[in-house]
C-alpha cells in the first residue's frame, strides 16, 4: 500500500508560462513561487501554491509528449502528482500490482524532487506523477 | 481578490463511477468516502480523500456536456474546484474584472455546497469551479 501524504500539484499543459501566469494571477490571485526550466523533463514550470498544493503550469522546452498533447488537445489539465513515502518502495508496490508504470525507477524533476510517471491506462485515462520531495529521506 | 482557502477538489471524468473506484483504490490505497448522485448538475459523483482535498469520480446522468467530453476525449482530467470564502461576492469579483462566467449566481452541488463555475476561456483552457461549503456562513 502506498503512504500517500497529498496531492503535491495538479498540472496544466500551457503553450507560453508568462501568458497563463497572468490569467491564472487574475482570476486566483496566486503568485508564483517556483519557475525552472526542468532539463530531466524538457520542460518549463511555474509553480502556484494553493493550501497544500499547487498548480503547476507546464510547456514543452524540448518535450515531445507534451508538445503533442498541446497540438491534438489544446492548452489544459495535464497530470496529477502525489507525495508519496519511499517512492521506490511505492514503485515496486505498483510493479507487484501490475500496475503499469512509465518510470520504473525515480528520475530527478522540478524542485530536484524525485519523480515517476504511472501509465494512465492504470486509472483509465489520468496520468499520476508519484513525488518524493528531495530533502526527506526515502523510507525503506 | 478571491479569499481561497484550498483546492477542494480535482475532478474526473469516468465512464462507470465502480470501475473507476476499483482502479483508484488499488493504485493509491485511497477510499471513497462521499458518493451520491447530483440533481442540479445530472451526475453521479464519488469523492477520494488525498489530504486536503479529493480526487472526485464524476459519471454523466443526464449532464450533455460531460457525456460529450467523454465521447470526444475519453475518460480523464475534468475540471479543479477552488474552495472560497464568499462565492457570492468572488462572483461579482470575476464578473467586474470581465471574466467569463458559466454560472453568475451559485447552484447546490455535490454535499449541498454552493457551486459555480468559471468558463475556461479564463484560464485558457482549465474548466474551474468556486466551492463554498454549506455549513460555512458566506461573507458579505
Amino acid at each position: 500500500m502506498l503512504k500517500i501524504k497529498k496531492i503535491d500539484h495538479v498540472a496544466v499543459a500551457v503553450t507560453d508560462v508568462d501568458e497563463a501566469l497572468a490569467r491564472y494571477r487574475k482570476l486566483l490571485g496566486v503568485e508564483v513561487t517556483d519557475r525552472e526550466v526542468v532539463a530531466s523533463q524538457r520542460t518549463e514550470a511555474a509553480l502556484l501554491p494553493i493550501g497544500e498544493t499547487s498548480i503547476e503550469l507546464i510547456s514543452p522546452r524540448g518535450n515531445e509528449g507534451l508538445q503533442k498533447f498541446l497540438e491534438k488537445r489544446g492548452p489544459g489539465l495535464h497530470h496529477i502528482a502525489v507525495e508519496v513515502e519511499g517512492i521506490e518502495q511505492a514503485l515496486l508496490t505498483l510493479k507487484a500490482l501490475g500496475l503499469p508504470l512509465i518510470d520504473e525507477t525515480p528520475r530527478v524533476g522540478a524542485r530536484g524532487h524525485k519523480v515517476a510517471f504511472v501509465h494512465p491506462k492504470a486509472t483509465g485515462g489520468v496520468l499520476v506523477e508519484l513525488v518524493e520531495p528531495a530533502h526527506e529521506p526515502a523510507e525503506a
